[in-house]
């Protein structure tokens, strides 16, 4: 498989979870009318940004994986279409409460789950409030499409993560995201930092990334709101933006991109012949000591 | 320390070697005039990039630190500005041949040297053939202007560098480097992969990136050339550029930073708190599956 055409959907949630699954049925249907054949929702379209605020009543919000209604819709919709679709849902299990994408492959069958890593906590993103860190270390599936590798939001921050899913063979790397304004203080704006940091993992990589992010202002509990930047993008393997979303328009991006090409980009760089893996055992530290006891 | 005034110096090679040197020395005089504390000069600035071609004849460039003319000359002129300047030769070390940076602080003192890590190998660039692999590992010094990181070149697209000196601390990351055209396809131009590589590097750490590149064209021993393309530049600590040449002029480039707001974003951000270094032993593979020895 050498040439694949790609998606990101952007669009704004509501407290009506079928209205938002609909919402995103119809945008993955004008995806695959496009030619795309992995589409790639945004994260937890299933809710308003519940994250905004710690109320113990939102973590009823999680559901198991089997009793999921936007993973069963969106099954249906991808053996249909014979589309893979990751779908970011919240996930009870059990006690623990994950952050957790499941890959439904073009049979509509479910490959796996990766559960974000990096969960962040700051003023109006309270993730550490809701989510446990994820357990499932990070994921590169061979699905119908091709090798695909995903993180979510916060792990997209991350250097390490990209790179471990480059060197897990992904051909393309995804990332479903909420991010937005910052509501304690309205001078930041991150997007264009955002984009650059994915930018730079696809550059380093040489792997292309595909972002969906949300759109839309959202209130929260006590005064609070926040206004999601949408900007969803698709690079190339080199970090060039391809493909982008402005800050406000529920849309669908789509991209054509061949694989085989890429592949031979990332042999004839002599990125991952050069690397010196003797020499990296401080980035398993978190103070560049190395002091973490899986090092010693 | 917070405020600094850092600058790149950009400039062609010829054969004369104290030419080189002397040229040098007048753009580090012009960054000093301007305010620069810390002023880097491009990789290997003593000759053209002899690795355009495989000469053995080439090695007898290399010398001994003690003995090598663009240290004596930046180590006097470090010591006179009351600047710190990173020099880049080519090192003679018995029967081992480093591409290495002399770290030169404000005293003239040579605080320490770092040795390239990652070589890399294709037409017109053939490093592996003049360098041994660094044993130095990455290093970060603490400076008479704040702690300062510094990689070469190659080292500059490997993920893995950046973060490592971010953890050891790095307020400010160095490149220099020589890289252009490439003599067997005119049509690759890697120019903006380049920089998006690095301002990748500065976004997902917070830092600050400073890139020296050489300009000019260098004609090969077989009838190649290089043509070098400049385009040194400087970002803030999100990854913007915020100084950055053209790709034939010589120049100085000169940017003010401060360290201290920089180190507040770094903490406030949560990137560094977050990071989940149980999950990310692959890192130490070469193929993603972890078989590397020392994490077994």
């Amino acid at each position: 498989m050498s040439e694949l055409t790609v998606a990101a959907t952007q669009m704004a949630c509501g407290w009506d979870r079928e209205e938002n699954i609909a919402r995103v049925e119809k945008l993955v249907r004008e995806a695959a009318s496009r030619g795309a054949r992995l589409v790639l929702p945004q994260e937890l379209f299933e809710a308003p940004y519940f994250c905004q605020d710690q109320n113990p009543d939102f973590m009823y919000l999680a559901l198991p994986i089997d009793e999921n209604p936007a993973v069963k819709r969106m099954q249906q919709l991808a053996a249909e279409l014979k589309i893979v679709i990751p779908v970011s849902i919240y996930e009870r299990a059990n006690n623990a409460l994950y952050n957790t994408l499941v890959m439904v492959d073009v049979s509509g069958d479910i490959l796996g789950i990766y559960r974000k890593s990096h969960i962040p906590d700051g003023p109006g993103y309270s993730e550490k409030y809701y989510f446990n860190g994820g357990d499932t270390g990070f994921k590169v599936w061979e699905t119908g499409v091709g090798k695909i590798g995903a993180a979510i939001c916060w792990d997209q921050w991350f250097p390490e993560v990209a790179r471990i899913l480059a060197l897990k063979g992904a051909d393309v790397i995804l990332y479903p995201t909420a991010i937005g304004s910052e509501p304690h203080d309205p001078t930041i704006n991150s997007r264009d930092h955002w984009q650059r940091t994915m930018q730079g993992h696809s550059a380093a990589n040489i792997v292309p990334v595909v972002a969906s992010n949300r759109i839309g202002t959202e209130k929260g509990l006590h005064g609070t709101q926040i206004t999601f930047y949408g900007s969803s993008f698709i690079t190339d393997a080199f970090g060039a933006k391809i493909e982008a979303a402005n800050e406000t328009d529920e849309c669908v991006l789509t991209a054509p991109l061949d694989l085989e090409a890429n592949r031979k980009q990332r042999l004839n760089w002599g990125l991952f012949r050069d690397r010196r893996v003797d020499l990296y055992k401080d980035i398993l530290s978190l103070d560049g000591e190395n002091r973490h006891a899986a090092t010693r």
